[in-house]
């Protein structure tokens, strides 16, 4: 596989499909799952794409693995380093090992010990900051300084967005005639790769965002154009908790129709009625796009829409609808 | 389709493929997913039939529609009854309901609220009976001369087990070099129709069955030869709480291999490792075959072993690792 990528420029679906080859040999290709009682519920046909059953239980592994194999054999010597307490570290570690490759996760010191252990289950090296923007970037500055290892951020990084993309590969080849595709939206990458792959292969698609409204900065940045900050709001679907980046933003801009929200109430409703009714164990994250389905922010009535069901990685001590 | 079963006759496997004939166009064809994580764990490769994905999240949703469409339509007209408070009233009522047919369902009294809705969902009539196991015969008999529906009993009813050895079918056609498949075993139902199925399908497979050691009848069964009582004790694996039938005992002393038993704790401790790394939802009754495996109970080192995921109606409100 050619070490061709160049993490400047802005992927095509070309970019999107040597990246698919390159991750095929180390992700699964996960299944599509469909249910009548969900379809019922919000009058569509609905696709899931579990990428909850990805590698390291969500669709990271994706990104990670491209980033990590997109690498010359001297930069890959040097390693990877990343800042992420979610299942980008784990994704990126994962990833590092298929490689044989050193990989170095800075995490917030109050990172769950569940968290660390999953990167280090991994064969990562966990190193820990203080928990701010600042420490954290220091932090990374520090290792590839030391190391020399290639950063590649959660989101904010070409490689990753056309792995994300990957997912969407597989989701049209496996249903071809779909109207729509929703993704929920954090930083971005997936939202990216998405709306590249989808796009390109079937220009009728309308690619759709999902994000909590409790931190709705995606849905305000789709419509002013800069990134916005963060509301001071909590959100169950945390791992959504994330400004857009300088690289997702644009792609974003040009490529997605729209990005809508759903209230923490209907993120829980629509996780559990998945869990429910499919049988399948997913994240809160990646339940909003249902969710904004469920309080009707989307037209969908008799439509074919794809939604990405981006991890399963939960807590199972403590589930969001128990008290 | 020729509605000529046998209720009396011993299925072969060609009933069991006349049933899946039967069936089909009504049962999804569920998946046979693989985890990594849990073969690393018993030092197997593992092959998951996931009936937990199927009609009303259960395999009975085979045994319950063989019985239906097997059917004269003069004996359908009159419908068909049954005594259970589990998976199988269900599935018999959503049978009816794809026929077209009255279902009757007997259950006790204080049988929970979620059972009785989720017969009354799928249109069947709930008929309610004190607790005993004299008064549910009366009440299934009763119904019978009132309405002139047909018994369709959960397990000792060769029609409904040639339905549920479709399941081992659909398994072998995916992966047809397995050594072993592994049952959960309650009534026996399944068990003989995977029996049936495997051992005429691949005469090398070893069929096992596997059950609670705090319900161990069938174990003492599969030795003594005869019916033998439940243990006082209770299990978490609820749906396994019965003794076997008149007619799947004698199929199973001829073609399973091994009974063996498991805990309370592997049972739990299975539960959560297969929601945990396989992201499904399934009920502690179908996590019976792995925690045998967790136990060492079944010579497994190497070799490629089938286990039936038999539902996942779980009470999302409490888990069995939670207090």
């Amino acid at each position: 596989m050619p070490q061709d990528f160049d993490p400047e420029r802005v992927p095509d679906v070309a970019a999107v499909r040597a990246a698919h080859e390159r991750i095929r040999p180390h992700v699964h290709r996960t299944p599509v799952l469909t249910s009548r009682s969900l379809d019922v519920r919000v009058g569509a046909r609905l696709f899931f794409k579990c990428e909850n059953f990805q590698k390291v239980g969500a669709f990271k592994a994706r990104g990670a693995c491209n980033a990590v194999f997109s690498l010359s054999d001297a930069a890959a010597a040097r390693g990877v380093v990343t800042h992420s307490s979610g299942n980008h570290g784990s994704a990126l570690a994962w990833a590092a090992r298929e490689r044989g490759i050193p990989a170095y996760v800075v995490m917030p010191s109050n990172a769950p010990k569940i968290k660390q252990n999953a990167v280090r289950g991994y064969g990562g090296e966990v190193i820990f900051c203080e928990p701010n923007v600042a420490a954290r970037e220091a932090a990374c500055a520090q290792v590839q300084q030391r190391t020399g290892a290639e950063l590649v951020h959660p989101f904010n990084d070409y490689r990753v967005v056309a792995g994300q993309g990957t997912a969407t590969v597989e989701l049209l080849e496996e249903v071809a005639d779909l109207d729509a595709v929703i993704a929920p939206v954090g930083g971005g990458g997936l939202l990216s790769g998405t709306a590249i792959a989808g796009k390109s292969l079937r220009p009728s698609l309308k690619v759709w965002g999902a994000e909590p409204a409790n931190a709705d900065d995606a849905f305000r940045s789709f419509r002013s154009g800069r990134i916005e900050p963060l509301p001071a709001t909590q959100t169950i679907a945390d791992g959504l908790r994330t400004t857009l980046g300088t690289r997702t933003l644009p792609v974003i801009r040009s490529l997605v129709d729209d990005i809508q929200t759903a209230s923490e109430a209907a993120i829980v409703e629509a996780m559990r009625f998945t869990w429910e009714r499919m049988k399948i164990v997913v994240e809160t994250s990646c339940s909003v796009p249902f969710a904004t389905l469920l309080e009707g922010r989307f037209d969908v009535a008799g439509k074919r829409v794809g939604i990405l069901l981006t991890g399963g990685n939960v807590d199972l001590d403590r589930l969001p609808w128990q008290n």
